[in-house]
């Protein structure tokens, strides 16, 4: 009889996993954060063909040692202060492992009692900790892609007299062109849900913004009028609750207000910045949220939950269901008044996500996780701080959460600040001089068309000893690039 | 500073997490594969808010094994021979758990290069298992509802002057009805995916099945031919190979043809039933999968490894990165020539989950899994020919692969067989006694408005045993039923 692997070489070789995995994160900082390695070069190294002849497990977890964890990007790194910062935290890690090994599908109840439960609980502690009222009723997704696109399908459908959902959009004269809303500074996700739902990415209104980047709610007004008088069919505003690029929040008050008086849907998407929702200081920070339709935050992003974690919160989960419900005879079963998760969203197949974030809220405690966030907006201060009161560099936006932008305002041979576009260029140089120094990763952005560095702080890891290092950095590589003539 | 938890306290519970889970492989075949647990059970015993201060991870754990691990449907468990019986193999499991401590995001090549190129080279590997001609490129989604979704969303983009990805499909009059064709035997992800791309559910043509729930040729031209008269634009056909009652495989080779002569774009459901195209017998029963523009196919249904792992083969990865591909400035990177994953499909939040499929192929090899796949259908014909040759039960359908329909036929007190609605009462009894003993979790189906028990065979813990086992259970549960009356 074939079978698995021999328990005994399973058991043995979990053991050397945990060693493995426990080794990576007490010297993961000794790793440059981007590996030095060209395209194509791990490609090399692996057979154009699979072995026909089992591999001793050993072998492979060498091969795992030599090849693989040298040679990716180290998002668990101290120094990882890309896009946004993320950690795969030691309780998150063992609840990914249990999952691994139960190996079930929370699709239905039946198909998981404890796990479907357990999801319908964690995701209630969360949104008591966030503040948001009861009613709201969460689900775990992968990502917040599909959790703005669920929320987005629910708002489709919920437009009067279409039915959308048996009819679909197309070959329809007496359907109008249907239109979102979301700001300059949105993410590509609403871009991407747009496409995938069938409106278009011509349907997302990109709303100007004010000088923080938040959405002008005028102009959101003015959109919403316009598109109206040409005919066209508001269906829903997105407001980011920490953007992408600069983290800032946009007005949620005066949009749910428009959204309720224009009667459109109100998503909001706080993928990043909803976890610093539990603390009550921060909270305050994003007024409003309580009002919203939907809401998605990705405790896989700033609450030390391994990928993927998303969490989306909907008031009317009925809606979703009937956005969504498909059961075929095979899926149907008999237990009364039970959640089936699979009716809520695209994917049959749903992963036992919610043991992990279980095991992260309860090992670090809701005090522990706000102390954590508390130390990662300290730490974004004293670099907005020092930002500031550096010649020669500026901030390019407010830093309300952990997240800072800044560009170098180099000085020409004349003394005077470089043009814009050798500004630009100076800061890409700056930024490649930074990344390929090792220590460090930063991404970058470009705010009002100016080329601008990020440094995203959400890593465990991170500490105020590691941005003091980075600024010293910045600063020598400046300096250096400056001496080269800007 | 606070950080994450402290390292000794991280390794020695992962150790302990090691025991844990491999503990409960030993063991998973000592629970009923059902939990007796009532709806809401699980939840009482949760507290209803998070707690404020951290708790120690071995009390963590001790709820973990005390509440959950008891209170799960056990996938891994031998019996468990429901929907699509799945495995979270050893090595598998090995390979999630260093996916969780290494923690990237495979969205960039820069973000995770090792990630990037092992997926691709491991996606080439299982084509070539496959027997999958070069020119199909894979990569991996979570799930095959996204990967179905993903390939008919290029399917919609592919339609010549219509620019859906730009203007979509609503309030367009010069734009037809788009109409998928699929058997009355597809999958519910397909009716799914139509909802989502603003297709609408009414879009997808069921083609009735000949008497092996083979769709009919003859029908799907005739479905074609009438909504081209009626003025709709045919998008795809959905051909399964291997479906989810039956396992039964659609006549690929004539539906490519009509593809082909009717510029429809062709997708190969292979979710299931794919895994076994590597043993070359087996290949053979699913001619002209070749001739796809799209293919997916699930490791984590029948090739051991953990949920989630969907491959879709696409012909032309450059329609995918059309349909999908967006940049937002903060994702831009200068790497020439290389893959951005996260362009050829929804999510831009993409675990590494080519690492457990990689050391699940090499730990078992190539012919390691052939055996194992022939071992499952091989005690699948063995209980295929048991229900033959027993009075009392009927075959009802034929069993190409390791899943076995079939219902028992009662005879009345007359002595003839019941009728239709009785037949169908006393196997909804007949299963629910079944899964009612604890040893096994049968699903069932309906089959041409025919209540039917399905037994799938795909976990590696089975065996020849533990089916001779549940013949004998059936064989007495039915009995013990028709003794009280039909």
């Amino acid at each position: 009889m074939p079978g698995d692997i021999p328990a005994d070489d399973f058991r043995r070789a979990m053991h050397r996993v945990a060693d493995l995995v426990a080794d990576y994160l007490e010297s993961v900082g000794d790793y440059p954060v981007l590996p030095r390695v060209a395209p194509g070069e791990v490609a090399r190294a692996l057979p154009a063909a699979a072995p026909d002849a089992p591999e001793p497990l050993d072998r492979i977890l060498d091969d795992y040692r030599a090849l693989i964890e040298p040679n990716v990007t180290h998002w668990n790194h101290p120094g990882f202060l890309a896009y946004f910062a993320i950690t795969g935290s030691g309780p998150g890690i063992l609840g990914e492992a249990l999952t691994a090994g139960l190996n079930i599908n929370a699709m239905l109840w039946r198909s998981s009692p404890a796990a479907t439960e357990l999801e319908e609980r964690v995701c209630d502690w969360l949104r008591r900790m966030m503040d948001l009222p009861e009613g709201f009723s969460g689900h775990v997704n992968d990502t917040a892609s599909i959790s703005s696109l669920v929320a987005l399908a629910a708002a489709r459908h919920r437009l009067p007299g279409l039915d959308v959902r048996g009819r679909g959009l197309a070959g329809r004269p007496a359907v109008a062109p249907l239109t979102l809303y979301a700001s300059d500074q949105a993410h590509s996700s609403i871009d991407k849900a747009a496409i995938v739902l069938g409106l278009g990415a011509e349907s997302v209104r990109r709303v100007e913004t004010d000088g923080a980047f938040r959405m002008s709610v005028p102009a959101l007004a003015a959109a919403i009028a316009e598109d109206r008088a040409a005919g066209r069919l508001p269906m829903a505003v997105v407001a980011t609750v920490g953007t992408t690029s600069t983290t800032s929040v946009d007005p949620v008050p005066a949009i749910a207000d428009l959204c309720r008086d224009q009667g459109l849907w109100l998503h909001v998407d706080a993928a990043y910045a909803g976890s610093a929702a539990i603390c009550p200081e921060l909270r305050a920070l994003m007024p409003g949220i309580e009002r919203a339709d939907s809401l998605v935050v990705n405790p896989h992003k700033w609450l030390f939950t391994p990928v993927d974690c998303s969490v989306l919160y909907v008031r009317d989960p009925a809606l979703l269901k009937a956005a969504f419900s498909l059961v075929p005879e095979y899926l149907r079963t008999e237990e009364p008044g039970v959640t089936n998760l699979m009716d809520l969203g695209v994917q049959l197949g749903r992963r036992f996500r919610a043991l992990k974030l279980w095991m992260v809220i309860r090992a670090f405690g809701v005090e522990g996780l706000r102390e954590r966030i508390r130390e990662h907006c300290a730490i974004a201060r004293w670099l907005a701080g020092a930002v500031a009161a550096t010649p020669g560099f500026e901030l390019a936006a407010p830093a309300p959460f952990s997240t800072v932008c800044f560009r170098a305002v180099p000085r020409g041979d004349d003394g005077d600040p470089a043009d814009g576009d050798r500004c630009d260029r100076f800061n890409e140089r700056l930024l490649a001089a930074v990344n390929a120094a090792g220590p460090f990763f930063l991404s970058h952005t470009v705010l009002r068309g100016r080329t601008t560095l990020r440094v995203a702080i959400g890593n465990l890891r991170t500490t105020r000893e590691h941005i003091e290092a980075l600024w010293r950095l910045v600063g020598e590589r400046a300096a250096a690039l400056a001496a080269e003539g800007v």
